[in-house]
């Protein structure tokens, strides 16, 4: 029974997310959702890409938290446009709060549109938003093992940043380990190691961006 | 109508948790909660507690995960009882699935149950077990924001206690900001500071543990 509702509920979901990436495919918006754990650094992600890549893309950001603007704020300070969506105890973002953020953007004017969903590993992987790729980061203060207890989550997402390197030294974190079995669950995943504080690494990162902003806008219809 | 059945799905609920808080009162077993983020230190704060209080109370442990038996492993090289609960993708306990575990643990010979709840900082605190108290971690790299943005959370649990403090000269995170967010949404709340890593500071945690045993056991009835 509160199965069949989920499934129901993931089935309206997947309709809408069809309806919001036709409309961001026919804007040519590169569309990113970025996932991740409470605090692993996802608006320190968005921050820094709006920092390395305002020149050349023009970024738009959707906020997602269960409570308050702290994020939105951070990011609007950045001057860049950014809608805020309060989930009000939901522990992800879905399509049709997606669609409402996307009402309230002027999308003939951007590129590149990040969204930052709810900190949780579990639910976000599962509901779709419309977004063209799926982007989370693992911070290495949760450990090595977090891909055999989060499974859906790493084998969902195209890249994987793996932030807070700079905090390497002081924890027992194996990389290696941590690498293979993020690559047994999903072998075409692109893997980055990162300091979104120090900013070490994220050339990787930016580069995958750029180029997946440039064949948005080559695609035809675009 | 997705509102509703979540109603439905709490009441539902709150009756199978009642119903395991009197099971566990007959027979005198002090039942704590542990909630988390993925990575916070769940699992390290079990073990560090087994290793110290296990001379002077009998403990159990039900571990809940979406996949794997890591920890449930770990705990089980400790030579305490402990049952796995996978929840097959579902983001939180709920009561139904604790009193599962319950039927498969001796409730005889436990004075101390210890619930690992999924790592997640949202669903967790909707979803009561049957426990006696709920406990929380926050991990210094999750950041001193977290009460602003999770506060359900911080709200519901009896005790936070600030995990991983041996990382604070790596960190930004400001200690007494933090401390007045949660009291501000919690004024009753004990806050602990610690490292399940070194040791550093668990005495508070364990002194206010033995003293919840202690009360338990000299209930009436029990």
């Amino acid at each position: 029974m509160e199965i069949k509702v989920l499934q129901d509920i993931l089935s309206a979901n997947d309709g809408i997310a069809r309806r919001n990436q036709e409309r961001l495919d026919k804007h040519g918006i590169l569309t990113i959702n970025v996932m991740a754990s409470p605090g692993a650094g996802k608006t320190s992600l968005i921050l820094q890409t709006i920092s390395n890549l305002r020149q050349e893309a023009r970024i738009a950001v959707i906020e997602g938290d269960i409570a308050s603007r702290l994020d939105a704020d951070k990011v609007h300070k950045q001057g860049v446009e950014v809608v805020q969506i309060n989930t009000a105890g939901g522990c992800h973002l879905d399509a049709n709060m997606t669609e409402s953020a996307l009402n309230n953007l002027p999308l003939e004017d951007i590129d590149l549109l990040l969204i930052e969903n709810v900190g949780n590993l579990i639910c976000p992987a599962e509901f779709t938003l419309g977004e063209h790729k799926k982007v989370m980061l693992l911070s290495l203060p949760e450990g090595d093992d977090k891909p055999h207890k989060y499974p859906l989550m790493f084998s969902e997402s195209d890249v994987v940043l793996v932030n807070k390197i700079d905090l390497l030294p002081y924890l027992e974190f194996n990389m290696s380990a941590f690498q293979k079995a993020v690559s047994g669950l999903n072998p075409e995943v692109k893997i980055f190691q990162v300091s979104c504080k120090t900013g070490e690494g994220l050339e990787g990162w930016l580069s995958w961006l750029q180029n997946e902003i440039k064949k948005m806008k080559s695609r035809p219809g675009s």
